[in-house]
């Protein structure tokens, strides 16, 4: 699977099938949206920068990592079908303008500094 | 567009183009993701229930909302590139998981109660 | 009591008599941080803007906010305890800043509007 | 300054002055702690786990954190107060939980594991 379509009209159709969309409002959806990236950060709050356990499909943290990015992916699916926002479009345009901003050349191995 | 896996290799290769990897432990793209959905509650913050402006692809709301909804995706993407997860198989999992967890007849209408 | 010292020295002590001291880099406590937001999150995401029910300390509601912001709060006393920040003196002056920025007489009545 | 009734009281003088109280229904409170947080974690997000430069009161870094934890102390204060909630009381009695839960001699050096 890749199609992120089928993920957004399956999400759609669950929620029409049981009257939810009562409670879809982007409030609403952003707070869920917010209770699952907090489950996200709880996984790794202890932890040092390493990845190869999280990495390892194998490891109970990737398995836990996935469902909660899935949580993630869902409610950000559901907002944005809500808001009648293309996300992929949304995103590549973003990628773009972020291409255009880091050009490859200037910023190799150097992060953006958030605090100049 | 509809594929994710095009959005996740062409983000994959914006960040090996500029040597960012090294930046995308799963903690600072996790505390990089908060950023942006910190962004996109802002935008709602002070807001009624009402959706009708924010989903409306004319108004400056929208506009915004599509960016950090974007941005949200991006980082969600990369986290889940290196953690080697396979996002869309992992979100309809856990949607499968929810037909079964929130029958539609036993559910219609109502919201799962976080305080039970 | 109302003397936030009194909580700041109690959480060190805590945490030292633990030596939890490695943990609580920066990173780590604002991970633990967000996981506690998103507890807090949870607690709304489906509800209407009334306020009755939560403002009652009778209530199951109430009680839960009552823990999840209260360990928001920890964790920020943690984290700015590590940081040789004075909370309250530096709300104080965000609090003075937002006096002179938004004054009563201008303001009274309307939010700031965050996408303009 | 250590007595944190008085921020408390300051901040609900603030509100009231301005006639705001209409827009902190706990929702939107919570949003808009949500914003400041994201904005505390993207200051870290690039970043070692090292606090050297974090915890030096004549850094940039410091003093941008000091601020966003400010903010975020001031919406908890704010959403607290609204909800007749006891802060400090609150935290005090959570520390007290965890003093219970996580003896010195048992868990000395060693966090408790989020995945288990």
């Amino acid at each position: 699977v890749s199609d992120l379509n089928d993920l957004i009209i399956r999400y759609r159709k669950f929620t029409h099938e049981r009257d939810w969309q009562q409670f879809h409002d982007p409030r609403s959806l952003i707070l869920a949206l917010v209770g699952e990236v907090g489950e996200l950060a709880e996984l790794f709050q202890w932890r040092g920068p390493q990845i190869a356990d999280a990495a390892d499909s194998n490891s109970e943290l990737n398995r836990r990592a996935s469902e909660e990015i899935a949580d993630v992916l869902l409610y950000l699916v559901r907002l944005s079908d809500e808001l009648n926002i293309d996300l992929l479009d949304a995103a590549h345009k973003k990628l773009s303008a972020a291409e255009q901003r880091f050009p490859a050349y200037a910023f190799k191995g150097q992060a953006p500094d958030k605090t100049q």
